[in-house]
């Protein structure tokens, strides 16, 4: 990494001749913290209001974000966050996760941005496409039921990837 | 974003004329814990019994999935990470991380998902080229020997770009 | 998952005709601690010196690598965290986290590798690109002249699909 110290002035290449635009934003979802649910919702969002094709598929933790029990109860990780400017110790405290988590709804609600919820609503709405993750519902034992009715369907990775081809993927 | 309250009618776009396939992913695995390390493998995994050629590199806290002395050790991560279902302050009682990573490899021992190491056995069998980053290596006072022998080499992030030219890159 | 524990034998499909070179890599920073800070600069830095287009869009927590008042006091998250090799509760006491970044930044010192600040520097000199995101701008209620002067603009995710058009994305 030495060399990284001394500047860099090649130019950034100019831009290629034929006009590129993106056609498809595939996005793993695989964390189920409200902090890094909405990224994905919100980039598959921005995704198709710009005529992009968006596929989501949700894994691991991110499944809470489609599970009509979770979906609305999802918090703000605040530990090991430091960027929240709290304490590890404070944030430790029994009550500041769902405080944060209050904190930032609220926020968000001020700023026009819609619940996680009616968030699903809108990508569903607008054609997005979800999808979870078999594995983690096997892992989970999650029905298709337990899932909101924007999730198209159970899928396997293999499935997503057949889905993907050519999309820009995208791990949060 | 107060746009994006408002449904977006447009439809997706037609699939392209042309058939796409997905021909190879590459993979950033920065994250040491048990349940960031498995999404990375299994992805590789199913992308290699789907034909695709799959790359990964392991840097920063990820290089632990390929290090000897702790691919077998990795832990859940249960503080911070509301999807537990655990409260933050029982999160942090000595013994749950261990108690989580034990549940959690219990479940994907049901679910007939392989070890960490049977995983990294799996993959090099199947042709997935793995790569320990050199920072990383550096950075934490790692020789080569110190990883498993699925890793092919010890190379640098330009390397990496490289070896990932035309792939679909992501960062775990 | 059953059949991932027979070793797939397809090998890897062979390099494609022609030869293929990555043009542009677009990274979305969303998190704020210094061991996620790092991944995104060390790379695009990288890309730089391959004459690879680089593009790195702030967003979420990941706003404070490019606020002038947290750009250089960015914690490792040590909670949380196994990869530490530190027991949650350890690195939960008062002071674990200065400690832990404090180890960090002198091992990267040690290894020639600028501070975040110069990080910032050497890659607004390289030519990479770097912008703020609108909706993080108001949701923690920051001004342009907030961030590092290297910061050319403050966009939306739309703007970002935009300016990624044909570049491998990264979700860090």
């Amino acid at each position: 990494m030495a060399t990284a110290t001394e500047p860099v002035t090649t130019t950034a290449p100019a831009a290629t001749e034929e006009p590129k635009t993106m056609e498809h934003i595939s996005i793993i979802c695989s964390k189920g913290t409200l902090d890094m649910a909405y990224p994905g919702l919100i980039l598959a969002n921005a995704a198709r209001m710009s005529g992009i094709e968006a596929t989501l598929f949700f894994t691991f933790w991110g499944l809470d974000i489609v599970t009509k029990k979770t979906a609305e109860k999802l918090h703000v990780s605040t530990v090991g966050n430091p960027s929240m400017g709290m304490p590890t110790m404070l944030g430790g405290l029994p009550g500041m996760e769902a405080f944060a988590s209050t904190m930032m709804k609220k926020e968000m609600e001020k700023l026009d941005i819609p619940s996680v919820s009616e968030m699903l609503e809108i990508l569903g709405d607008s054609g997005a496409h979800m999808y979870g993750c078999q594995m983690a519902m096997d892992m989970f034992k999650r029905k298709k039921e337990d899932l909101v009715p924007q999730v198209e369907d159970v899928i396997s990775a293999m499935d997503f990837f057949d889905k993907s081809a050519g999309a820009q993927v995208l791990f949060i």
